[in-house]
């Protein structure tokens, strides 16, 4: 488990960012495309200009994957290149996957050996004989979908249950599995009313918050009702940070971005008595 | 879609077969671990002595990537040998995937634009804005998790609502979807008391179903229940037919083992007046 890697660099930064990594060629700026490998050519520049001002980056695989072969090459030089430049951030591969136990080992395999992430996003529709091969990782986190921020979780997540609501009544489950207290839990910044209550049943287990900003959801609010003594929460923030410019000063304008959050989060553990 | 593809095979191959090449180096003949790429060796092999008894080949892309960049190599052969040299077979990339809009989308791209595959899993956990990027591919199928073979499907799936099950409130949802017509659904063999209930709430969608053989399922039983007038069933088998020997007859031993399927399901289709 990396809890330490990620509490000491919060309090040694001040900040319990997260950066995303999405990098879509149709954003990033032009002059770069000319360039062997504009991803990581991108992400590097990004990672060398934020790494102070943030605890974790995530990269989203499904944008390295759509490019192939090419992609998983990129892929691969971005992990690498953070293993090996900035060893103590906490590195996220937002995969979501998960499968019947013979296949989520494999996608262990590939994730926390041949890739050698810190931790990954995993699907729980299929219950715990999925995620337990994740978890049996004892060095690694496994971080399970809880509430997601878009509008499709009330399709799912959000029934009523003969107890409560099919993703409380999953969290409840998740607490038996072993090697539980590995666990992260994905839980949407614009789903403000339920986290009290997932705090409640899950009080020492980190949070990974995605849609601050651009998807609505209110910082302050969020942690006010979700930080925990070892503070217990990342917030990734993605597109608003690393597309901040697409002009040649791309990273500097990330860095300010990144740097504005980071403040906001400093003040925030101040106030919390927790820096 | 692609259903027509799979009618016109079945009828004329007399079979409802997909092959699952879900390759494990520690699983195929000791003899291809010299070969430059052992993984396409062995597909190419399983695939020239199966492809007349079965009607698709479903390809986990999790036994893939666990060897990164070399692995997403050997899925691309893989794909491009059967779009080449067997295009009326009907691909499937079991890749479970789902998320945010704007990610789904880049999944949507990888395994149907870069990869040309037929149809991908999809996992529904996100509900619908996770699941529509996929749908919007109106010749190609999305094939969503409904009810799995393994344990785990009691932690959510099985779970009771307000009106039944998470996983039939699920299916129900999903028919309100964009192009739902081009909806296949994941149901587990070993599930055969809920599948006359799953057949009345889609009569008219295909079923992809694991879990014949070493899961336990039964085939004749499962097709009594879901068998519809354009046959509406895809039988899953993997290991028992790829890994049936492992010595240097292995693909003669893979092609025994199909024509022993395929023979029962010719049984099937001829009693169901379907050929």
């Amino acid at each position: 488990m990396e809890e330490l890697k990620i509490i000491n660099q919060i309090k040694s930064k001040r900040t319990f960012l997260c950066i995303g990594l999405d990098v879509d060629l149709n954003k990033i700026p032009k002059f770069l495309l000319k360039q062997e490998d504009p991803i990581f050519s991108f992400n590097k520049s990004i990672i060398d200009s934020t790494n102070k001002h943030c605890i974790a980056y995530k990269l989203n695989i499904a944008f390295y994957e759509a490019f192939g072969v090419k992609g998983w090459k990129s892929l691969e030089k971005t992990i690498n290149y953070i293993n090996e430049h900035h060893p103590e951030i906490f590195t996220i591969a937002d995969a979501k996957r998960g499968d019947i136990g013979n296949t989520s080992k494999m996608y262990a395999k590939s994730f926390f050996e041949e890739l050698n992430f810190d931790s990954i996003t995993v699907n729980p529709y299929m219950g715990k004989d999925s995620v337990e091969p994740f978890l049996e990782y004892e060095n690694k986190n496994t971080i399970i979908l809880g509430l997601t921020s878009n509008e499709g979780a009330s399709d799912l997540q959000l029934r009523r249950t003969s107890d409560n609501y099919v993703f409380i009544d999953l969290i409840k489950s998740s607490k038996s599995w072993i090697n539980s207290k590995n666990l992260m839990y994905v839980v949407g910044a614009t789903k403000t009313k339920y986290l009290e209550e997932i705090r409640n049943i899950i009080p020492d287990n980190f949070l990974l918050i995605p849609g601050i900003g651009a998807q609505g959801g209110n910082l302050k609010e969020v942690c006010e009702k979700t930080i925990n003594n070892s503070i217990g929460v990342i917030i990734n923030s993605s597109r608003s940070i690393i597309y901040a410019s697409s002009d040649e000063s791309f990273s500097k304008a990330a860095e300010k971005e990144a740097i504005v959050l980071k403040n906001q989060m400093e003040e925030i553990l101040i106030q919390s008595n927790l820096v």
